[in-house]
């Protein structure tokens, strides 16, 4: 039995730092995962950033509640979930994720969680695990009996895709393809999709 | 992090071999994890008087397609998903499991499935873990990083909720309630919502 793994920003919801970015104007705050590998450092020049310009939780969750799924993700989804089990592994935080899941009709979501202080600053996170939540949560799936369909677009999916029993890049970078090259790349949900059914038999 | 673990049948959906048992009038088919705690003994059981009686797949899955979540289970569910990470852990069967799936918005579910033969009669079945697939689950979402709630009627459920953070039993046996005066038990989708809500805080 196989479970697809889909990790959310990139794939299935725009990258939520980089609306915000774009909201706010304040440019560096459009780094991602895609540019730089290593998480906890991605974060704490986000909260640096954010602090110093005194936003806090309230003005993204503004930018998010005006955000949409990616233009064809809730179709991919609603058929995907039709025939197979989906969870959306993702590096983000529940207070930002939720009006998105909403809007992709609540599939499951494994994530993390933001630390907001009482002015409402986002003063740190929490990660569900040590190490890659994605490879965690892949290994997990795969401890209680299912072989994963691993989806992706940047660094910290990579582990998920090489430890799953299939996996795909989808919109990725030209860098990571590169680097990647025995991964199977797609641009289209028609793509991937093809690309799932033909794993699933 | 919470993540919530609902059983399917007697929770959310009715008894699938119940309703299948009265629609074609064989009463020992009637028999659940509520009454026969070995799994592979009832499941052997079902299919000798599945062929003895020459029904198939096909027939079963006929009666599925008219077959209806619990009243409220879908309201219930809806409003748990919206604040909560859910997924349903069931020893069903997918090829029985979907239809109802989809009348309950597509939860996330981890079952099992059947195998069928060329002439549609039920052959096996496959489960995902040895052992309970439901504790299995249970640990498997801990490992990455959950606390678990659970949620379950049967014998086969007192696993995963005792191997729970919290948990409840929904809708019970007096007999089950009766040997497991330790975990709260609650006979209304109202009182199961309460209780959650006071585990998330």
């Amino acid at each position: 039995m196989y479970i697809v793994c889909m990790d959310m920003e990139g794939i299935i919801t725009p990258e939520i730092w980089i609306e915000f970015s774009e909201a706010v104007g304040i440019p560096e705050l459009a780094l991602t995962t895609r540019d730089e590998p290593d998480y906890d450092k991605l974060m704490k020049h986000r909260m640096d950033l954010l602090n110093a310009n005194g936003y806090g939780l309230k003005e993204i969750q503004e930018v998010i509640s005006k955000m949409d799924p990616l233009p064809g993700a809730r179709a991919f989804l609603d058929d995907l979930r039709s025939f197979a089990q989906v969870v959306v592994l993702s590096d983000t935080f529940t207070q930002f994720a939720m009006p998105l899941m909403e809007k992709l009709g609540w599939p499951t979501l494994f994530c993390n969680k933001l630390t907001v202080d009482n002015e409402g600053k986002i003063s740190g996170y929490v990660m569900r695990t040590q190490g890659s939540t994605k490879l965690s949560a892949v290994k997990a799936l795969q401890s209680t009996g299912f072989k994963t369909i691993a989806v992706g677009d940047s660094f910290n999916d990579l582990a998920m895709i090489r430890a799953s029993q299939a996996g795909f890049l989808f919109r990725s970078t030209e860098a990571i393809k590169k680097d990647n090259p025995d991964i199977p790349a797609v641009e289209t949900y028609e793509d991937l999709m093809k690309g799932i059914k033909t794993i699933l038999g």
